[in-house]
């Protein structure tokens, strides 16, 4: 099941699951790949060739059967089993990764957290007992965790990183900025939140930096939209 | 200035840049496209089109010099200059906005906050006095912010955008989950958290119905890194 989807494929199908989602949402059953480009800001040339590497069910002329499509994406990403997260870090991020919506709908459940201040350790958030981070590795055994989140501050997201493959996590999502460097076969991805702000300071300096007003230009605008072109 | 620069390569150049701030602190001055590329999970192809697009300064057989480089990306990024940016929403996720160090180090000042809690309107953070959400429109008059980010929930998140663009502002990063529609000539780049947790998933899937262990798999695990052929 989706050995042979490529990585960029892979990246993309969240965010087709979530246009999909949203069309599903506004009562639209079957959509055709204009549509989908539409509600994700990818254009339909580039979604109908990476719904083909799924099989893509798409009739020419008729469209895809939306909740067909998501389902069979949800299936590819895995999402229609539950997966077990570790939080690694419960500062202000941590909390506010803690109580995002968009991990619990798409059944990531938070099942451990760990913080390194001894004020939060014992704490019980969710029902969840923030523990020690320094036995994460022994701590995380029997807790069945498919998936870490690091929200530590950089300083100590490498020895966080260490204990989580120690205790025989195999992928990491990391929210702190630097670069790990972890053994081969461990997942990992990271989250850097200033990117998109870097993205559009660009556009917004190349605006400011030419006659304003244009057509062409508001154009070129509508293109930096998230996810275009990736 | 960057003006034909594709959508896909400035969305990258954010990543550039702090690999080759990376690279830096290391004290490598004179990297080749390869060691950018092992730095930034990017391949090094890749990385040699991208760096054309700015008028790319590698010379071949010596590599590209990194400060210089680095001087010129932040350039085209227009983070040579200082960034006004408002936050709307002050909740958990706001919070860690507010304190991200990744912000404040590229240079984007958080300049005014907006809440719709009223105990949390008129409290001072880092200087700055949370206003009401409701007056966001006209509070902006005078402020010449650059850059809105919006922290809100789901529900709120359209009016905010709204009262932003009424207000003058141009440039949106959205962290809600939820499409908005704004009008042309408005620059927008959504955040969804949970999208990185779904690759991971969906490699995570892949291994564990796979056949465990081979370097074949290993590879391609690896192959998941952040931002790979994106």
């Amino acid at each position: 099941m989706g050995k042979n989807i490529p990585a960029a494929t892979v990246s993309r199908l969240p965010i087709y699951a979530r246009a999909l989602l949203a069309l599903s949402s506004r009562d639209i059953f079957v959509a055709s790949s204009e549509m989908i480009a539409a509600e994700s800001q990818i254009n339909a040339a580039q979604i109908r060739k990476d719904l083909s590497h799924i099989g893509g069910l798409g009739a020419r002329g008729l469209g895809y059967e939306v909740p067909r499509l998501l389902a069979q994406i949800n299936e590819e990403l895995g999402l229609n089993r539950s997966w077990n997260v570790a939080l690694v870090g419960y500062g202000k991020l941590g909390a506010a990764l803690a109580e995002y919506k968009g991990f619990s709908e798409r059944s990531f459940a938070i099942k451990a957290i760990y913080d390194a201040d001894p004020v939060k350790v014992g704490q019980t958030v969710r029902g969840i007992t923030i523990e020690d981070a320094s036995l994460i590795s022994t701590s995380l055994a029997g807790k069945d965790i498919d998936i870490a989140v690091l929200a530590t501050p950089a300083e100590t997201a490498q020895k966080a990183a260490n204990a989580l493959v120690a205790g025989g996590v195999r992928s990491i999502l990391n929210f702190a900025p630097v670069a790990l460097e972890l053994p081969k076969g461990i997942s990992l991805r990271n989250v850097d939140l200033s990117i998109e702000l870097q993205v559009l300071s660009f556009y917004h300096n190349n605006r400011t930096n030419s006659a304003a007003g244009s057509d062409r230009k508001a154009e070129l605008l509508d293109a930096s939209n998230a996810y275009a072109e990736r």
